[in-house]
Parts: C-alpha cells; structure tokens; sequence
C-alpha cells in the first residue's frame, strides 16, 4: 500500500479497498491488514472514517529533478503550498570538500543558506546551500530579503542557473534531522547534493538536500 | 566521512586525515573518531593497519540514471565488475498497479524476473523487472539464455528502449531485502520505479529496483 501510494496510483481523497479485498490481494490475514492501515493512519497517509472504510489522506509530493531547480514552481506545480523557514544564514569559510564542490580553494568565505522546505504545512525536505561570495557579492543581504535562491540570485546578476550535476543517495536520519523533518531518528531519507551553474558555467551553488522518504518522491524528467 | 566518501571526495586506497585531524574538523574528541572509523571498517568502507593509519577500501558505486538503462555497461564504465543473479524468473497475471505502469489490462499475463545485481561480487541492488507478454512473446525463454535485459529485448525484436519515467524515494529494508543485499534490516534504500518505452512509444518494461543506501549513488545525466 505504501509503495502504491508513493508511486501515485492514488490520489487524496480515494478510498482503499475494503479490510478483505487487501487481505486476499497481499495473501495475509484481516489482522495484519488492520494493523498496516493502523501504522499508515499513524503516518498520516491515510484516514479512516467509522463505517465508511479508509481514505487517503495525503499522498506524497512528486518533486520533478530537472534541468533548472526551482522549489517554488516544483512544488506549485504538483498542487501544493511551498514554504520555506530559514534555520540560519550565515557567512563562513569554505571546507576542502565544499571548494572543491564550487570550485574555489578552501577557506574562501561562501555564504551558508540552512533552512526547512514544507509543503502544505508539513516539512518535506532540510536543505543546506552554499554560495561563493567573491562571485556573488551581496547574496547574504538579497537572502534575507527573499527565502528565495531564485530570486536572490538574480538580485546579484545572475538570471539562469541550471543543475550541472546531481547525486542521490539515502541515508538515515540523524537526530537533528528528525527532529526537524518530523520523523523518526533512523528512518530513510534520501539524499540529494549538487551544483548549479551559471550560464557562464561555474559554479554559483553547492546544494545538499535530505528529503523525508516517505513523503517526497522525486521525478525525473525525460 | 561517510558523507565524504559517498559524494566521490575519496578514491579506493586515499588515506584518511589522522584521528586528530578529523577530531578537530568534526569538533569531537579522538574517542568518537575511533568509533566512527570502527563503524566504517565494519561495513567495509574503510581499512586499517596498524601503525599506518586508516584507508578508504572501498568508495560507493556510482550509478548514473540517464535516458537509457544499461546496468551491464553502467558499471563497467564505473570501473566495476558488473554481474547478477536470478532469484526467479516466471510468468504470472499482472495486478492492478503493474497494469496501469505497462499499459495493459489486469490479469494479462507478464514474464517476472526477479534479481541481486552485483558490482565487484558486492551486492548493490534488487530488482524485479515484468515484461508485458503480449508485446514481447518469447521474452521469458531469452532471458533464461542470457540475464541481460538489453539482450533478452533485442531476441524478442525490441533494438532500443529509453527510459519514460522514473521515480526515487527512500525506503527501508524489509528483512527479505537486508537479507539479500547484506545490509541490516531497517537500513536506509533508494528505490526507483519506472517505465521503458520502445522506440514505437509502447511500455516494454516495468522495473523496481532496491539500492543499498551506502554502496550507490545515482548521479544524474545533465
């Protein structure tokens, strides 16, 4: 059921098929039916209703990995609410690892953009980006303006930025990220980091994202 | 360091930073250093000798999902052994879900091959693959002669097929899948489901596919 769920054979609203029709469908009995709709119902997938049977009380976000990375418009488009809460912005140097990602030398200051994106009110994904400041002057004062890296970037001069490279893992939620996405420590979550470039081709963000497994599922453009 | 490992930064056989090195870069004592490093020699990332310090043993698979699917040649351009077994392979009635994915009806019959892929004899990923027998007769014998899909598609007529739609999310392992892959039960997975399409448009294969959250990271083609 779950798995149906994620992979979007139901939307909102869709009642399950009755106790029975799923016992026989999986091959168990009524009892482990009635305790999976009870651990779907914890999860908030599903709703029950009194003599009416079970309905589908969310479904998770399609969230499209595409060319550009546009959180709003993603998000808009899949007929939710985006919303962002920024965790901390900040400026700091740059680790080895996070220079070599935005291709300047480690201790360069970048600007550190650390927040929570919800969707409909529930926390989908932390993500943490970072930008470097000699190519982006004036980044940190256009994010505090705007929870927007669109946006923001276009206050400092860049207009197009596109995905040059996106890799995916999953992972297991640390107590920070639990607390955080609303899940619990342990569960899966799976991992996105990537580089966006200007149009001129270097690098203007170095992203990482953790996105709550069972409530994002990401779609790949073909 | 786990992050480190699995974003690329380290090659099989790099040395880590020292216990205090790592320990100032972390901001925790040589203690938990230790630990960490223990965590990683037991699955096989990291190895030690004594009095030279703690090596990378082995660093994820990358596993690129691009508009074709090509497991075979995928990792061989990774670097890595590729090989797979069959867990089982029949015929049966595709349910309701299958149906929708393949364009078929429920209850049409389809070829199920079920498999472990493997990169240098390490088990990276479960699969299952259904082929809609109507469109591809003889598809069930091919793939008894060879496990390569693209083979087994090219005996039944069908030269190209690419990828139509692809959907990530992370899972964890039930204890079948730990028991398979040889991770834990409850550990973190990618699992992506999708779609490929024969030249002609029509939907040729439905696959699942189970990856080890440590041994995989799918990068994507920009």
């Amino acid at each position: 059921m779950r798995s149906d769920l994620a992979e979007g054979r139901y939307k909102t609203g869709d009642k399950l098929p009755t106790e029975a029709a799923l016992a026989e469908r999986f091959g168990v009995n009524r009892h482990t039916v009635r305790h999976g709709i009870s651990a779907l119902v914890a999860e908030g997938l599903v709703r029950t209703r009194r003599g009416a049977g079970a309905f589908v009380a969310a479904t998770p976000t399609d969230y499209p990995i595409g060319k550009r990375v546009r959180f709003h418009e993603n998000l808009i488009a899949a007929g939710r609410r985006p919303e962002k809460r920024v965790l901390a912005l900040d400026e700091r140097a740059a680790t080895v690892g996070e220079a070599q990602a935005l291709q300047i030398e480690a201790g360069d200051p970048v600007c550190a953009y650390h927040g929570l994106s919800l969707a409909d009110g529930q926390p989908i994904a932390v993500f943490e980006s970072l930008f470097p400041l000699a190519r982006l002057l004036g980044i940190t004062a256009a994010l505090k303006d705007t929870s927007s890296v669109t946006q923001a970037l276009s206050v400092v001069g860049i207009d197009d930025y596109t995905r040059a490279s996106t890799r995916l893992t999953a992972v297991r939620a640390t107590p920070t990220l639990a607390l955080l996405l609303h899940v619990a420590e342990g569960d899966p979550l799976l991992k996105s980091s990537g580089v966006n470039n200007c149009a001129g081709g270097q690098p203007v963000e170095y992203g990482r994202t953790w996105f709550a497994g069972d409530r994002v599922t990401l779609t790949l453009e073909t």
